[in-house]
């Protein structure tokens, strides 16, 4: 029975957050699960939300504010006192209140944790903001449950207790030495089985993944579902255990990313949602339309070089869009496959043959439609040389269109490049010209003129 | 430190297949991980590929099937006997077994199952095959740790050990009553430190999310990602408990989704891979290609009909590739935009207001590069009049489109049919049409011709 948001619940919630009605509030909100009541908040004035953040118990509000939107987070952060927040902070995990402090503005960052009475805590965030974002050190949480591989049973499972504590999900229990560097793990399950006063060394793992600090999130979530784990430790250079990172966090880099390429592919450069301010779309929009428009341009300008040709053959004029829209469509097809292998990894073999493989493919498309345009265009203008022309071009603009399409995106991902910018309108639009180049080019030569 | 597939390695290996040299391949295979075995198998000869699976233990096989790409698993499969086939099945989870049991040819099936001899497996198998793969039911696996209400902490765990020898990973533990109905979950945590005495009705936690058999595995995801669940219980109509659904299955459906609807916006109706074959990705990506055909060739019959503006207003022409361009650019941008917010759930207000938003974005978008179109035709044809018939069109098409790119997919998601295959050519092309159809017209009302 997932819990739905209806109009009446927002009205009700409202009214009782005018009536100041603290009671009633609590008592339909307080059971709620998080994500429930952020969802509820998206919805919210700024003020009516912040009334609730203040009104609810902080260890549910925190995760709230984890919830709710990037925005709706950071100007309900700025009505909230340096105490207040403080306060929040100390009831999430480390990653989770790195992130909040990373988003305050830079002067408040070191006020708001002044706040914070755990030390450990305090440490634990400090240590984490060093890392950017995007890498294993950024996603990573010092939360994890750790046992020395020294112990035995009985004495991992007290420690495991304490630690357990400050740990919301256990997955892997990780062994270290003296030093701290990570030597294996242990699940809960061979725990529950095992004699307790077996030595913790002679019943460990020795074999376990784990990624570096500065490994990049797309990097981990690759080898996280290659292998299907939950949890994964992070180490230093040293092997040092640093922390851990969960699938849960890995999940959400799988959508950002398949989000962000999805809407590079639909010329959308910045992130947005349905719901952001006509001027978010609009900084978002506006660029690669701008391209777009200066690609029309080119093409405009390429056919004034060729205007002679218009009272003899309007009619190729009239093919342009056709000839731009397939150069365009067959130049996003090759992209998108080549983008999708390479951020899958599974781009196998060299740069050549994958050329050959989408040239190959482009001869069977362009042939299947080329033969068809030229029955139409020769039914309608009845003209065997003006009809050839058209299609010849087509079948070439195809092949032209699929290996600009395939080179581009190798070509950017071995510079280092994300290869996802080249889809979209960005391949539309230069196939937009080339296409229109090639096409003229070729009747010129076809018709003589 | 990730494993690696060099060429030195396949080298290695299908030399030793080749001198069957069984004690070296199982020397450097038997210790690596199934995910790694399966990646360097894709890269193998079907013949060599059959030969590891067969010289391999089963209990690691198995796994490797589950990985190796479908049409690989598939032809392996056929080299296999059935009995063989059952070993693996023998091996594997329910839910994977059954997905594998569901590749196999129809009169396979029952042959292959009735060579596996555990019959719970079997049983469990043949209910699993009842459902549609994309349902929760589908993408469940029976092995679950489930326990009584009404037994103690101490009965508990000794059960619990015997069933979790089934289970690869333990997250909850489920309760049920004697009808087997969903009650509630214990944590393993909670289990750690609780009295042995203590009865499981008095200790569990009776708030558990669940969902049903036969909801979408694209909800059964939402709701995970949601709630930031690693597992989730599936239940039938009558709330008794069915199976389990993890999160490693649910990271394999978003991750799909994704693909379908990137493939879907760049024009790919079918989910082919960079090393699928040229029949294969022919036949995924020509009909999108077609359609494109056929709203070009429209366009040029539209233009056609236009035919006398050509020897006055030559230049109008050459614009007609940036305004179907532009109408393209628009309408995807809008769609893509739409159809994220419907696949996240988060599209709120009403489709007027959404179309009235739009409808603003594009008069911000439009005039900005109607101006510059505007400058720059006046600017290389000198007259007003012809500018402004152009940059004017160029302003009412970017709002047409950007209200079509909106509605359509909207239209669609209410007529429950999948919004993203409104994105990309279908927007495109339709577009193309409507832009060259609006462009025209209203440069004749203005040139007046």
């Amino acid at each position: 029975m997932p819990f739905e948001i209806t109009n009446e619940l927002i009205e009700q919630v409202t009214s009782l957050i005018r009536q100041k009605d603290d009671t009633a509030l609590l008592n339909i909100l307080g059971d709620e699960h998080h994500a429930d009541i952020a969802e509820l908040l998206d919805d919210f004035s700024l003020d009516d939300a912040t009334y609730v953040i203040k009104l609810l118990d902080s260890e549910l509000t925190s995760d709230i504010l984890m919830e709710v939107d990037e925005d709706i987070r950071e100007k309900i952060l700025k009505k909230l006192s340096a105490k207040e927040i403080a306060e929040e902070l100390a009831e999430l995990d480390t990653d989770d209140a790195a992130d909040i402090v990373a988003e305050l503005p830079e002067d408040r960052q070191e006020h708001v944790i002044s706040h914070i009475e755990d030390e450990e805590h305090v440490k634990d965030i400090v240590e984490l903001l060093k890392y950017d974002e995007n890498s294993a050190g950024g996603l990573m949480a010092k939360e994890l449950v750790k046992v020395n591989e020294n112990w035995n049973v009985l004495k991992c499972v007290r420690e495991m207790r304490a630690q357990a504590e400050n740990v919301t999900r256990v997955h892997s229990i990780y062994v270290v030495d003296n030093d701290n560097v990570l030597k294996g793990r242990l699940s809960l399950k061979d725990l529950l089985v095992t004699s307790t006063k077996a030595q913790i060394s002679e019943i460990y793992i020795p074999k376990v993944d784990s990624v570096n600090v500065y490994d990049k999130g797309e990097d981990v979530a690759n080898i996280m579902q290659k292998y299907d784990l939950e949890a994964i430790p992070v180490v230093d250079e040293n092997n040092k255990l640093m922390g851990r990172i969960t699938i849960d966090d890995i999940v959400d880099v799988i959508k950002e990313e398949a989000e962000k390429d999805y809407q590079l592919a639909a010329g959308i450069t910045e992130d947005v949602e349905a719901d952001d301010t006509v001027w978010e779309h609009t900084r978002a929009r506006l660029p690669w339309l701008f391209l777009g428009l200066i690609g029309g341009v080119g093409a405009a300008a390429i056919m004034g070089n060729f205007e002679e040709m218009i009272n003899k053959h309007a009619v190729l004029f009239f093919f342009t869009p056709l000839i731009a829209a397939m150069a365009g469509n067959v130049g996003v097809q090759s992209s998108a496959i080549i983008v999708q292998g390479l951020a899958n990894n599974d781009l196998k073999g060299s740069i050549s043959n994958r050329l050959l493989k989408e040239f190959s493919l482009a001869i069977v498309n362009g042939l299947v439609l080329s033969i068809i345009l030229f029955l139409f265009t020769w039914i309608w203008q009845e003209s065997m040389l003006t009809s050839s022309a058209i299609s010849i071009s087509l079948f070439v603009v195809i092949i032209v269109a699929g290996i600009v399409g395939t080179f581009i995106p190798l070509f950017l991902d071995k510079r280092g490049i994300d290869p996802a910018i080249a889809t979209g309108p960005f391949i539309t639009t230069s196939n937009d010209i080339f296409g229109i180049l090639i096409y003229f080019m070729i009747a010129k030569l076809i018709l003589g003129i």
